[in-house]
Parts: C-alpha cells; sequence; structure tokens
C-alpha cells in the first residue's frame, strides 16, 4: 500500500496535485472548506478569469488534460492598450504566432480539475470541510463538517490552501522550531471587478483576443475574454486619493471620474454603478516564506507557500508548475519525503521568490510604461527581434513561452535584456542600428 | 483632564514611555504581564546586559536620569579581540576618548526606570495583568490578572511588547483592513549565554572596560562586563554543522570544541557545561511591519514595531531613541493624535529599518572580519582619522555616537564610507597615501 495524502484546499493547485498523486498510486484525501462546485456556480463561465501560459500547459500536459483545457480558452494574442485621447493599438506578446496567452475561467478550470481528479478510487474528495488545525509532525488535520469536529491521519500533509492558507499558519505557530521566515507585503492599490456584457448579438463587443488595458499613469483598467461574449473586467486603483476607491464613494463622483479617464470604456459599461458599488475591492499583496516543510511531513505549495500579485498573470501558472516539479521529483526519488521535499525546496523558492518580484515590477510596467514613448520603442525593437531571430525571446517571453527557464534566471536574463533595450531606445536614432547588431548585444548578455 | 493613555508593556521602551508622558500631564495605565521587578529579580546585577551609548542616553538625558543610569554602567572603549592562536589586541570604538559604550544590565536599567515611573502620581503600573485582546479602534485592551479577564479602556493605546507584541498582533489580524505589511527574518544563527564569574579578589578576570570578541569565522562569542565582577559571555553559533547548537549535544562534543575553537577562554568558565547544557539557545530575528498605527487610536514601538539582532548594540537604544523622537513631535503638535502618529510614522520606519539593516552588517563583520587583514587595517585608519579629523567618524560611530544623524543617513553615509576605506586598505601601499587624502576623500562623500 503506497502512502497516505492528505491534501488541504482543492483549488487549481489542489486538485492538480491529487490527480498527479493518485495517477502515481498513492491513497490521496482532499479536504475543502467550500462546496462542491459541480452543485452549482455562480457565474462560472464569466466571473474572475485567469491567463493560461506555457507553464501552466506544462503542468496540465503532464496531467494529460492540456487539449481538454484549451478547448475552454480564449487567445490573447496581445495587449490592445486603450490610451486616453489616443488610438488603441495593440501590441504583440510575441513576435512567434505560437506564442500567445489563454484567457479561462477560473471556477471553469477548477470544475474541469475537480472532474478529472475525481475519476481516481484512490482519490477521496471532501467538500464543505473546513481545517482548522494541522499538526504539522503528526500529519494530521483536524477539521469541522456540518459542525462536527473530526480528525485525520495520513503519511504526509500537503497545503494547497491558498494565500491565507491555514497550514502556513501552522507553520507560523511554530516560528522559532522552524526559523519561520515570512512575509507580507501589499500595494497601497486594491482592486474591483467589473464587466462588459456581450453584445445583442451574444459577442465580444471589443476585440475578442486580446488583453485590453485602459493606462492612466497610477492606475488602469484591464479586460480579459470570456467564453460568453462578456469581458470581465479589473479596475487597479489606489485606496487614496483623487483615484482612490475611497474617494469615489457616490455615483456622482464615479462618473465624473470615468468620464475624465475613462471616456473610451464607458459607453461599454452602462451598468457600471450597481456593479461598482456592488463589488469588494481586494487587496494585492506578495507573500514569502521560508522554509515550506515541517519535521519531513507537512508542505506547502502554490499561493500558500507564495502568494503574488496578478501583474505578470503567473500566479496559477506557478502554482501548476509547482505541481509539475513536485511530481517530477517525487518520481525520481520515489516518497523519501525528507529528500522530495528539501529537493523540492531548492527547486522552487528562490524561483517562486522571482516571479514575484516580477510581477511587482510589471505593476510599474503597466500601469506607467505601456504608453511611455521609450517603452513602446522597445516593444516594437523586441518585436522585431522575436519575428527574424527565433533565439530572442524578451523578459516577458522568457517568462511566459518559456517554461524550460527556471523563473529566477528569466529574471535575470530578462532585467538585463530590457536595461540595454531601453538604453538603445532612449536614442532617437535607435531605428539605423541595424537589428542584427541589437541582437548581438542582446545575446551577448551573460549570467 | 489630558488623555488618558493606556500603555502595554513595561520594559525599557515602556516605562521611559510612561514616565516621559506623565510628566507632560497624561493620565498614564500601564499594563505589564509580569511580576514586579522590585519583588525580587533574579540576577539583576548580572544575568544579560545591553550596550547603552549616546542615542539612548539622550533619551534617558530629556528624561532627566541620564547621569543616574550612568552610575551603573560600566564603560566599554573598545573591541577586546581574541584572535585563535593569536595576540589578543584592543580595537577601538572611536579615536575619541569621550566616545565610549556603557555596559549595562537589562534588569537593573529596567529597574531603575520602573521605580523612577512610580513617583507620579497620574502614572500606575499594573503588574501580572496580561494583555490578551487589544480593540485597535475603541483604544481598549482586555488583560486577565489572576484568571479573571478585565477590560479597560483609553484614549489611545501604545504597545510597547517587545518582538512578540500582542497589540502587533491584533494588527496583523486585520491585514486587509490595515494592509498591514509585515516581515520576520531569522538568522540560522542562534545564541545561548554562559558566564565568567568575578576572580578571588572579587574583580574581573579579563579586562573590564571592554567588549570581548572572540572570532571564529561562521561563529563566535562575545562578553561584556557587570558590575559585580563577571562577565556575560554570549555564543552566536550556527544551528546546524561542526559548530551547531544541535551538533553540540554532549559534554565531551563541547569540551573538544571548545578546546579546539575557544582554548584561550576555557580557563575562565570551569563551568562551562552546566551553563551551556542549562541555557536556552534564543533565536535571532528581524521584525519589521508598517503601519505602526491603526485608525488613529493605536500605536505601537520599540522591539514591538522593528526588532532587529543585537550586533550594533542598537536594539534598546533604537527603542528609547523612538520615545524621545516621539515626546517631541507630541510636545511639538498637542494629543492630536493622527498628526502625532503619522508623524511619528515618517521620523521613525525609514530609520528602524536603516539600523535593522546595520545590524545585519554588523554581523557580519563581528563574526568574519575584525581579525581580516583590510578590515584591521581599515580599523587603523578610521583610528587615526578619528584622532586627527574631528569632523570625521566612521561607520560605527556614526551609528553609535552621532545620536543627532538619523540611523539611514548613518546607513547610507557609512556603507559609503566604508567602501571607500576597504578600497583603499586592500591596496598594500595604503600606509603611504597621506591621512589628509584619504580625510579629503571620505568627506567628499555626499547622499
Amino acid at each position: 500500500m503506497k502512502d497516505k495524502i492528505i491534501i488541504v484546499g482543492a483549488g487549481l493547485c489542489g486538485t492538480l496535485l491529487a490527480m498527479r498523486m493518485a495517477q502515481s498510486g498513492y491513497e490521496v484525501v482532499v479536504y475543502e472548506r467550500y462546496s462542491d462546485m459541480r452543485k452549482g456556480v455562480a457565474d462560472a463561465g464569466r466571473s474572475i478569469n485567469l491567463a493560461l501560459s506555457a507553464r501552466g500547459l506544462k503542468s496540465l500536459e503532464a496531467a494529460g488534460i492540456k487539449s481538454a483545457i484549451l478547448e475552454e480558452c480564449i487567445p490573447m494574442r496581445g495587449r490592445m492598450v486603450h490610451p486616453l485621447g489616443g488610438e488603441s493599438f495593440l501590441s504583440l506578446y510575441s513576435g512567434r504566432e505560437e506564442d500567445y496567452i489563454n484567457s479561462v475561467s477560473r471556477p471553469g478550470l477548477n470544475l474541469a480539475l475537480i472532474e478529472e481528479a475525481d475519476k481516481f478510487d484512490n482519490l477521496t474528495l471532501h467538500f464543505e470541510c473546513k481545517v482548522g488545525k494541522v499538526d504539522l509532525k503528526e500529519a494530521s488535520v483536524e477539521y469541522t463538517r456540518d459542525g462536527k469536529t473530526h480528525t485525520d491521519q495520513g503519511d504526509i500533509v500537503i497545503g494547497t490552501d491558498g494565500a491565507g492558507s491555514v497550514v502556513r499558519r501552522a507553520m507560523m505557530g511554530q516560528t522559532t522550531k522552524l526559523l519561520f521566515n515570512y512575509s507580507q507585503d501589499f500595494l497601497r492599490h486594491g482592486y474591483k471587478e467589473l464587466s462588459i456584457h456581450p453584445g445583442a448579438d451574444g459577442k465580444w463587443k471589443i476585440e475578442k483576443e486580446a488583453l485590453h488595458i485602459w493606462p492612466n499613469g497610477s492606475f488602469m483598467i484591464i479586460a480579459l475574454p470570456n467564453l460568453d461574449g462578456s469581458f470581465t473586467l479589473t479596475m487597479f486603483h489606489p485606496y487614496e486619493g483623487e483615484a482612490g476607491f475611497n474617494t469615489l464613494n457616490t455615483k456622482e463622483k464615479v462618473k465624473a471620474f470615468f468620464e475624465k479617464y475613462y471616456p473610451s470604456l464607458l459607453p461599454h459599461i452602462p451598468h457600471l454603478y450597481e456593479e461598482y458599488f456592488e463589488n469588494p475591492v481586494g487587496t494585492l499583496g506578495t507573500i514569502k516564506c521560508y522554509p515550506w516543510q515541517a519535521y519531513n511531513k507537512t508542505l506547502i505549495m502554490g499561493d500558500a507557500s507564495h502568494a503574488i500579485v496578478p501583474f505578470y498573470g503567473q500566479g496559477m501558472n506557478a502554482s501548476l508548475e509547482d505541481v509539475r516539479v513536485f511530481m517530477d521529483i517525487l518520481e525520481a526519488e520515489g516518497p523519501n519525503w525528507e529528500t522530495v521535499f528539501h529537493k523540492f525546496e531548492a527547486a522552487r523558492v528562490d524561483n517562486a521568490s522571482a516571479i514575484a518580484d516580477l510581477a511587482i515590477d510589471n505593476f510599474y510596467e503597466m500601469r506607467d510604461a505601456v504608453d511611455d514613448v521609450a517603452f513602446m520603442r522597445k516593444r516594437k525593437v523586441e518585436m522585431k527581434l522575436e519575428q527574424q531571430f527565433p533565439d530572442y525571446y524578451s523578459k516577458y517571453s522568457l517568462v511566459t513561452f518559456k517554461p524550460d527557464l527556471p523563473y529566477s534566471e528569466a529574471k535575470a536574463r530578462g532585467r538585463k535584456q530590457d536595461e540595454l533595450l531601453l538604453n538603445i531606445c532612449q536614442n532617437d536614432n535607435f531605428e539605423n542600428i541595424p537589428l542584427e547588431d541589437i541582437h548581438k548585444q542582446v545575446m551577448a548578455i551573460t549570467l
């Protein structure tokens, strides 16, 4: 009999991990605090969407479900930028046609993973079971169902219970024993979701296959397409100041603000006011910690160990990549949990930190730079380089389209490339520099 | 009637703050979880000692108790370095005779502050009252005394309850409302206290007026003198590896280790083994957070908001400086708490972060560099510069002997100076460079 694995949290990371471990023959038991999505999900087709890209796809492929999931996605080939008072333009993500990202519904993807996971006889999903306590050393959990408290013990416990992880909290409770390093860092910006409804014909009112951005200096709105013809909009605004969520607290103020800063978007969102005042403001935070394991018995992965801000579209992809890397190590080592956990930490901690930092970088880039002259020139040069030189990848492409390159290398190489290209593009005569020369300079960068 | 101030924690920071606010006429109530030290303190004259320097003294002076406290201190004029297999040498802290630091007993100083604080009619000290809950918005606390729960409400609450602060934990509990940023970062080193007993004549067995260091690459022991003729030793060792606390777990291993690495110290500590196995290993951590206040009603200061590692001897000094700066702002603004709290944060958050970083720097410097050639040359050059040029202050002196210079400026300037001087001292001919030239180069550094 193979080891019994308790997984806390049946989100994207937890269900994929459960599937993979069940495929490998382990006895898998999953506890999820929320109810079974198969009983009905509010707005499964709309609601929050995410950008699924190469790293996530590679992990889904290893589980044998990539093509099924891709059927539920909408390709996004670039950023459609809508500058205030200017013409909209499409900035492709890559010069290579095959490099695009995919808009996918979070609940839709989660539902698909739950359905796949439930096909295994050696995998049990328990919903509406809220894990309260975790015994890190004994690999046991205490959970409540229908108001009653139960316990379960496994050979190991893996926490995939997200940014507010109960398993991580148990580690925090043993700070001095584990020398548990931890940081939570919030932006002074929050987010609020709005939507563009489908057109009268059921079709998308603006370009379907793009991630739209309305940049405005220190604040912006983005839009991702949904299968039903709608778009989910996300406002990224500060809490305070003229554009602050705390300032925009009456219909009149919201109206005047959108007329001034989002005039091209306003006609598409006649229901703005009800959504604006109904939907909550979410926080944008980065969580880092170390170690990710305790007593060789309990491990955390996904958002539980590395929550990041959404500006690189990599939060989900990083979590799914955790699963693939973990399974690669497990398959090589067998269930020697001490070795597996330490190799997993060695493989992932620095990379998780790197994508967290990159996501913060991109917050500033999306907010401030997408309509900046040197940045736009740089995007054009990058596009040309990617079209003409198959070995060239921009920082964005290194992160998004090179799933075999660790995030930390993508970060180091990408930052150096950006610095070089931005320097070149500061020069008004940059277009006279032969592309071959720029390519040579970029490829000469060593880490 | 002036506002009622609830202070949580009667440590060094809390008692000094209580005194100062009572001097200013506020109604002050202090809750402390431990018992009244006046009823008896184990080892008040020995036990833990700390280095009191200019910033702390300036804060005590503002409270009118500097000279009384100095009577309980032993001056330490430099570091007495005991290299393994080499001659001991004294490295003065400064080229100026008046610049020295002071070894003071932590419980002794705390006791003196409690006695001073208790002289005020408008100040009440409650011991053995463990604060459990804090209502940040209502400025109220819930505490238990003799197993019974009570509550008290003030106009504001100030948490001076140390690194494990309950008041800060209440802020952590409202993470998303307060956008509470927080980090805890532990070294992979811990500490353990030992001691050198007084000689048969009741005198100090090694040089009294110095901070002693036995450096050993990645680990070390330091000693500070006590009034009773003893020294408190602190081992700073890793948890793991040859020198690890977890490795040195038998008398035989400890003996062999000390014979190999601390041969010059061993004769002074015949009682080593009982102390080694009785005394616990403490963690060495840095805590940073932001904001330090909630709802303009509750504030944290001292270790509660910025715990640091002890390697600059500034933890207590920084906390006492908090009190002085807070009182300066309060006296200028009056009890407009919103303004006072925000000005206090603006004045202190970056400086607390700077001294935290400097203390980490000094961990590596004390451990690795005190017997390094370039570092020793640099100390000699610094010594000469300080003797000949009254306007020159080394990084250490900027932090330790310039109480009017904010920590963040001391950090920036000090790091630049160190870089310059170390570069100069890498050169084997550095002694041929005229001191005036070096002085000019150093003074040309701008921030």
